[in-house]
């Protein structure tokens, strides 16, 4: 016997498919939704459709944008440094912290064969007419530390040869706060290769 | 410097909302929102709208239904049992276990002097009236193993003084699949006072 309601099972459902969101916790927001007031409702309901119908890539760099160039590439117009991302969010930590004041390129993906992603679904050509047509001088890969981000960043240096830019990427280390005990070893291999003079 | 437009701003603002959901969790379903089609946003959104407007308290028991009247109470007429829960989704796990097959009646809390929520924000008069109406026998008070949860009990029972119906709630003990070695002292202590001879 199906107990919910037809339009709360499939307000549940809509919930589901939300990255780890499980059946329980979508339950929990369905029914969390039922006890919110109409209009606070209403106003969660136009907001999908708002971001979903006002947002969508800067046709620049392909960060998300509601104007029809993003500000960064506006504002920042002429800075001769290019930070490549693999996605939109990608660009957050980077602005929250202030240090770089250059500008960024959103790759769309990093190669993976096993999802089937390949060079031709990432926005390469569009990255190397940037570079040249902009005169960067240097290109921060900034694309994670995966083994596909790495054979991306690797393909990309190599789709570089012949063209002069300076290719840098993100020191790798023991991040902040976090207790050497359970650093892995991986990071540890790095953070010791990479380990600097006091 | 605000590097997301405003109104995916404003999504990952309804999404932080959700109870269990931080900025960070938030943030990733917005982007996920934006990758998906039109169509399915909109889906989306008209499910929120379509829960909230279509689901409302059945006016006999207090559950969650779509009609007049919900499935239970009009499927069920005529039981003599009645299960008190403390919210809607209470339910779900009596009829998915199929134990049950009386009525039900959502309280719409527990009392908690600390949250507020004092006898008068109970659906108690509904309740006795219901009991007498009817011509219930038994009263199974499910109302969760919180010490609110068991002096709201203790007062419903205080409140039937008087009125011939037998009240019984539900056993308590050992979970099914749970290991021995991490029960906790309260439930060790029921399960051992409510061992049964094999």
């Amino acid at each position: 016997m199906n107990v919910e309601p037809q339009s709360l099972e499939a307000l549940i459902g809509e919930f589901a498919s939300l990255p780890g969101i499980g059946r329980k916790t979508a339950r929990r927001m369905a029914y969390h939704m039922l006890s919110k007031s109409k209009s606070d409702v209403e106003r969660f309901a136009n907001n999908l459709i708002n971001a979903a119908t006002k947002v969508h890539p800067c046709p620049c760099c392909h960060a998300f944008t509601e104007d029809d160039t993003c500000n960064t590439c506006i504002e920042r117009r002429g800075a001769k440094t290019l930070c490549v991302v693999e996605k939109s969010s990608d660009i957050i930590p980077f602005e929250r912290s202030g240090i770089y004041k250059g500008l960024y390129f959103v790759l769309g993906g990093v190669i993976s064969p096993l999802d089937g992603v390949g060079p031709e679904h990432l926005h390469l050509p569009q990255l190397i007419n940037r570079i040249k047509d902009e005169g960067i001088e240097e290109l921060v890969l900034a694309l994670g530390s995966s083994t596909e981000a790495d054979s991306t960043a690797l393909m990309i240096d190599r789709m570089l040869t012949g063209i002069d830019v300076k290719r840098t990427r993100l020191a790798r280390g023991i991040p902040m706060g976090s207790e050497l005990e359970f650093v892995d070893e991986i990071t540890m291999l790095r953070a010791f290769e990479g380990r600097v003079c006091l």
